[in-house]
């Protein structure tokens, strides 16, 4: 009998007549003759809700104390879940993080999961029962809970698929799959019917809506993730290890997908003295000040004073330039200057790499559109340009038809 | 140090700012150089919302899973009321019931605890922290959740109180203390400042604030228990050992309080056959049914035929009736009758068992003001007297008055 990890988010769960056809739904793939365990998160906004109520006691609840309080919203949606299911006559059974053997670190607010001993689900599993466990939550080896940070359900069920070798972890959500590109921005987007970890991986982090972490869990234990729709019916996206030389005509497009990002900030420091150590200089202090860099581009120059940029989320760009300007007195670089209306495109896929052409064909389309870039980083799978916020519509349009990814 | 432990009921932590004030009280106990523990119920009518979700699911919930369900408003709450001490710079920490060591059986929705090993709570307090536990729940041997049961959590803080072998158990609710009679009813009617185990089991029985179970394991552990306001720092009524011959002028008065409870039917079976086995044949069905009888009376016959009288909550009637009507065929009774605009008045004593001229008295008085008895029972501590519902508040101050309880 296949063992399937099915999850349901938030909206999935947000109210009773939802919860009923989650029901309907895990119940039809039991009867279909598998073995189910389910990982739900907390009912719509519930988790929202919960840290308004303890900011409305405290300015900075204490990060133990707020776990708790947030493990709750899971607690809720599972047992409402498991009651659904028991009222058309399924057996199923509801576990906590902690029944269900998730151990974690002691990093309150965002645990990592240091161990799955899953052998209480496995149990109920082999007596025939559902088991629906509340996603999110993990408890430390003194027994205190802990969260593993939004998008934590996610990384709860690939985890649980993985403890459990299941056949497949299947994430229901509100879009049903992983599209080439944003479908609001591009009406003939296309829905993938395969994407790999790391193509997915490239993509989760530029929008799409599965949280990086698991698609790395999924990566590491090879574990099947198909991502579609709760509310319809029709085929998903299922995120596997792709052949790397490819199969069929999908697999053969390099270019994939195409994403974006808005509200990106650019920070350049002028004239920075060319030695050893300037880097960490600069950015260690950001790091220390929970400051999240994102493409960083350095200048050559030939009279050791070099140009360095760097792109940062906008609402961090105030607190950023406070650092840099620190720093740039500290190291006796010129002046600091920013730009804050930009965002990024990004063309992903791993048949890339061993296409020099496809960079080329991404600048000219760009250039052709009247896109001007202003910085330009690579990884083996992902060419991404900063460009004009304004821009940024035109420019995911521009390279997904340059790229040929839509329908037909 | 004193160890206290204190107990807020839903009412007292129904808000963010009750949550601050709370956290105030607990703050100035801790300070005045008290190792505090404390016990929360759930935020105002949160049980009672849970259930509602839980029922828009399940016409009949699974208890395992709605005591899950269940469980989380109190994790809410004490999470909160940590989060607002820890916010006034106090040193405190969160507690489930499974966390604080409270192991019950699995009797889902209305848990016995049947182990309280209080060694966390006790090493957090030994470190200087104020310990707030979730009340109303516990887990079993299996780490599954269970709940008490309603007034769950007065009987968690007893018997924390138990464990830890506190000084004293204080329970604020939104009444001041336990009065001679409902001061809605008698207006000079007079706030306790002690009264016995006993005497409070029976006032508790009948309207009182507090849930007999947890007077009954006070009494066992001897542990005092203060009633008191949250809201207003005046004196409480403390609940202890009251010294059998009575010490002082309150203790000194037989009768310490006036009681009563409406909503009373009555069910006679009429020319029932008078042999062994008979009661046996009516109550066990009803029991087996779920219907709490509380008064039963039974008329001797002369003539082998007797009949037998019971009272039970007045929306149980129609079941009980149903019932009684099925077994009095079987048994060879007569007709069934009931009455159901009843209600009964009881006086309440420890003193009063050494007093026979106390019952005298409350039956002429009732007499004098025109209120026919229906029926009567006693206790060692208590005399009952059921009523037509419409004169129970004259009952209730003519023997207020009767017995010298109020004010001056």
């Amino acid at each position: 009998m296949a063992v399937l990890v099915q999850k349901y988010g938030g909206t999935s769960v947000g109210d009773a007549a939802k919860i009923r056809h989650v029901a309907e739904r895990i119940a039809a793939a039991r009867r279909a003759g598998n073995s189910i365990a389910v990982v739900v998160s907390a009912m719509g906004d519930t988790t929202d809700r919960l840290i308004d109520l303890a900011e409305s006691i405290s300015a900075a609840p204490d990060p133990r104390e707020l776990d708790v309080l947030l493990s709750t919203g899971e607690l809720v949606s599972c047992t409402l879940v498991t009651m659904a299911l028991r009222e058309i006559g399924e057996e199923a059974v509801s576990m906590s993080g902690a029944q269900a053997g998730i151990r974690t670190d002691t990093a309150h607010g965002s645990a990592s999961i240091v161990e799955f001993d899953a052998e209480r689900v496995q149990q109920a599993l082999d007596a025939g029962r559902i088991v629906i466990v509340a996603g999110f939550q993990g408890v430390t080896h003194e027994m205190d809970v802990t969260t593993l940070g939004r998008g934590g359900s996610d990384t709860t069920a690939v985890a649980l698929a993985a403890a459990l070798g299941a056949e497949r972890c299947e994430v229901y959500t509100d879009v049903d799959g992983i599209y080439t590109a944003d479908p609001r921005i591009v009406p003939d987007a296309r829905k993938l019917s395969e994407i790999g970890y790391e193509e997915m991986l490239e993509l989760a982090s530029y929008g799409a809506k599965m949280h990086p972490r698991s698609i790395e869990l999924a990566a590491w234990y090879n574990t099947p993730v198909l991502v579609a729709s709760s509310a319809r019916d029709v085929p998903g996206t299922l995120i596997h290890e792709v052949a790397p030389e490819g199969e069929g005509m999908e697999v053969a497009n390099k270019v994939r997908g195409v994403t974006y990002e808005r509200g990106v900030a650019r920070i350049t420091l002028r004239a920075v003295p060319d030695r050893p150590g300037i880097a960490a200089a600069v950015f260690e202090p950001l790091a220390e000040s929970n400051i999240s860099v994102d493409t960083i581009v350095q200048n050559a120059s030939a009279e050791r004073l070099t140009d360095l940029s760097f792109t940062v989320d906008r609402s961090d760009l105030r607190s950023a330039l406070e650092v840099t300007e620190g720093v740039a007195g500290t190291i006796g670089a010129g002046e600091c200057v920013s730009h804050d209306n930009l965002g990024q495109v990004s063309i992903v896929g791993t048949g890339m790499q061993n296409a020099p052409g496809v960079a080329a064909v991404m600048f000219s389309a760009l250039a052709e559109a009247g896109v001007n870039i202003e910085m330009i980083t690579t990884s083996q799978i992902r060419i991404t340009c900063v460009v004009d916020e304004a821009q940024v519509n035109d420019a995911v349009r521009t390279l997904h038809d340059a790229f040929e990814l839509g329908e037909g």
